[in-house]
Parts: C-alpha cells; sequence; structure tokens
C-alpha cells in the first residue's frame, strides 16, 4: 500500500505506515505501526508468533468499525496478564516479563526438507517487491517449498510485520507447523524472526542481509537452518549445514 | 561490538544482540533487544524520547551487578502506570495505550540551522559505521553541526537504538535540545525515528532510505526538515525546505 507524498517539487510515492490496535474479545492487546491490508493475518501470525494461539481464528474489523483496530476471537491459550504487548514495525519479544522469558517456547523441528544450496541462495530474486520497488520503503517475506517455488508473499514497513501475515496465511490455509517450507526474508536477521521461523515449524530461515549472534545462537539452539547474505548466487549457512545440499 | 560466528567452515564477524532490561528505582520498566555499550546513554534516550525524563539522570549497572540489566535513577516525570515498556531493537511506540497516544508532546522546533542541501546529501558518506562494515548487520545515528561536521555517532542492531544512544549522549552532554544540528541515520526513516528526533528538538533528519508516510506527516505537523535517500550525493526533501540552502 503506497502513498502519494511531495518532495522537491515532484510527486513521488512512499509506503504506507499506520498503528494497528489488535484486540482480543474486545480486550486492547498491542498496538503495532504497519501498512494496511492483510490485517487478521498480521494479527493472526504476531498472536501465533507469541504463543497465544495455536490455530486459525475468526478475526477482522471491529463492530464499531474503528479505523485500524481488528477484534480477534479468544480465547488466548494463557492469560497475557496484566501486561499488554506493544509493539512496532519491528517488534517482537513486546510483552515478556523478564530477561529469561524473551524466548517463545517453539516444537522440535524435523530433520528435512533439504534445499540446494544455489537455490537458497537465489530465493530473494524470487522474492516479489512490488511496492518496495516504487517506494523502497518496505520489507517482504516469502515462503517457498524446498524447489524454490514460491506459496505466498507479503510486505510491510516492519519486518516481522512481513512475516507475521505470511505466518498468519499459512495458518488461515492450514500450513501450519511449516516443516516442509523455507521462509526468506529481504532483511536482516534478527533473534526475533528467527523465533517467528522456529514457531512456525519452519525448518530453513534465508535472509538478504546479516544475522545477528542471538539469531544465530537461537537458530542453533532450534535446530533451525540459518542462512545469511544470499546474494549474487551465494549464501552463507550459520547452523544445520545438513539440509543444504552444497552443489559447488 | 561484534562476535564471531562460523560459516561454511570459516570464521565470520556478526553484531551482538542482547536483551537490556531498563530499571527505574528498581522496577523493570522495558526491555529492548540491542547491541552491548553505551547501555547508560541507551536507557535516557529511551526515557527521554518517550517524554519519562527531561534531563540527564545517574544510570549504571544494578547493584546486584545482574547482567544486561541498567538502573535509572527515578523520579519519571509522569507515572507510566502499571504498563512497561517492552521494546526491541527497533520498538519506540512501546507503552503507548490508545492509537490516539502513539505521539509524544515536543516542543516547537526553531526556524533555523539552515544547511547546504550538498552538505546534507553526503551525510552518510561521514557517518563512522566501523562494526558495520565488518559484519553488516548494525544501523547507525550520527550528530552533525549544519556544516556537516560530526559531533557523536553510535551503531546498533536497531535503528532507533543506535537514535536512542546518541541522543542519551547528547543529553549527558548538555547538547539537548539539538535545535542547531542535524541527525542522519543509516536506514528507512519511519515514524518512531521522527518523532524521536523532535524530542530532542534537532530540526533536520537526514536518512539513507525511504521515508514511510507517517514520517512524512508527522513531519511536516513538527515543522521538521526531513530528508530522505540521501546517496550519491542526492537527497529528496520531504518537509520544510526552508531549511535547505539549495545549491544546484
Amino acid at each position: 500500500m503506497l502513498a502519494t507524498v511531495e518532495h522537491d517539487g515532484v510527486a513521488d510515492q512512499v509506503a504506507v505506515e499506520e498503528p494497528l490496535e489488535i484486540r482480543v474479545d474486545g480486550r486492547p492487546l498491542a498496538v503495532t505501526m504497519r501498512t494496511p491490508g492483510h490485517d487478521e493475518e498480521l494479527a493472526l501470525g504476531f498472536l501465533y508468533g507469541e504463543g497465544l494461539i495455536d490455530g486459525p481464528r475468526d478475526a477482522g474489523p471491529t463492530s464499531d468499525l474503528a479505523a485500524n483496530t481488528i477484534e480477534v476471537a479468544g480465547p488466548l491459550l494463557r492469560d497475557p496478564g496484566e501486561r499488554r504487548f506493544y509493539t512496532t514495525s519491528s517488534c517482537g519479544v513486546c510483552g515478556k516479563g523478564a530477561l529469561e522469558e524473551v524466548a517463545v517456547h517453539s516444537r522440535p523441528l524435523p530433520d528435512g526438507p533439504r534445499a540446494r544450496r544455489e537455490v537458497l541462495a537465489t530465493l530473494p530474486d524470487k522474492l516479489p517487491q512490488p511496492a518496495f520497488e516504487r517506494s523502497g520503503g518496505l520489507h517482504a517475506t516469502g515462503l517457498f517449498d524446498p524447489g524454490g517455488e514460491l506459496v505466498v508473499a507479503r510486505e510491510d514497513v516492519g519486518r516481522h510485520n512481513a512475516m507475521d501475515k505470511v505466518a498468519g496465511r499459512a495458518l488461515l490455509d492450514g500450513l501450519v507447523p511449516l516443516s516442509d517450507r523455507v521462509l526468506c526474508v529481504s532483511g536482516r536477521l534478527g533473534f526475533e524472526l528467527v523465533q517467528k521461523a522456529a514457531v512456525a515449524g519452519a525448518p530453513i530461515l534465508v535472509g538478504v542481509g546479516a544475522p545477528t549472534s542471538l539469531a544465530v545462537e537461537l537458530a542453533a539452539d532450534r535446530g533451525l537452518t540459518l542462512c545469511g547474505f544470499a546474494r549474487a548466487g551465494e549464501v552463507n549457512v550459520y547452523s544445520r549445514p545438513d539440509r543444504v545440499v552444497d552443489d559447488r
């Protein structure tokens, strides 16, 4: 979703950024800065990534049709307590009460799938980013099969939102856990993106950018294959390289 | 701050990412994912940007020397209430209770300073990013004078943290409000970075990347000069161009 702005006397396009309030059974739970569109997916993917739901739920505009608000049917798997989640375009550990709680529980990942190194290295080229191409202002996440076929892709001003939207779509389509799929993101690889991928059950995560130290640690701990710097036909594999078929 | 990891049989360097808990008078207020170092600056800059303090405070490791925890002396200007702030590497609107509250109050910006377009366009080239150059995994914020001289720069895995650290340093050095200075960031320009710049009193904000719609709206509302796509000697000016001396 794009908007037109003026600079230096010319019209140009920028990514739309607006707050979204996520409510569960009428109770405000989170505010995130996002690009409007696919808000149900975003809400469901966010709640799933936080371990608060374990399957699809009804979600849609609130009955009072409040702008930028989405209502999800409860109940949640656990009480988020008095705490609310306040998230932004790139926020993922919001709502955790202590340092030791930043990690969300996730089930063990399967041994497979296996994917060719060349396929993983070129996934970013197959990630559609139409709004980015016109504005330079959005991140993207794509869900692929191990052969490199695109299943679904989403763009958002927030890189965590883009992954939440893909996870939410997958949830609605009955594809979670993503045991035989590969996730690819357009940016860097931080702790929270690895966590969201692991919670969604995706065994392989590819990023165009650099991983952080904690992203590598978490990936190794969860047995996730973490691939960074996927550019120009090359990719670095930081953990669980046994899922990568090396054809070099 | 960098860490060494292995990929594909070679050693390489990545940006360190670890959680930091910010406490005020012993009370946990926020958790942010950040690159360790300059934690006092980060805590002070964050609290200032949220409108919770209006000047420097004592800040340092907690008395129990808990790892990754920083203690700031209270009291705060207002009670954040029962809410806690849970932030991540790029989180800035955490702790706001409703959509209409996402904007933090900031004082009017001064008419000046004025800066040459060519100087603004080349600020990113003058922004030191030593850790990024070795890892590809960090963002940076720099504080400059209108002639393009660097005052201070900070790097962090989170782009909002990098700006919080610069604001915290400036607060400790008595430079806030930054009425005659220019801020420059290495990435895109979202709502929250514009808000942090406005709250710190910086009249000009330059970014290497694209602005969002809400960033442009907020900049226009606050009278801040917002400059994006500062690359290759060019820059787009989205608001308050009267501060830009056009030498084209």
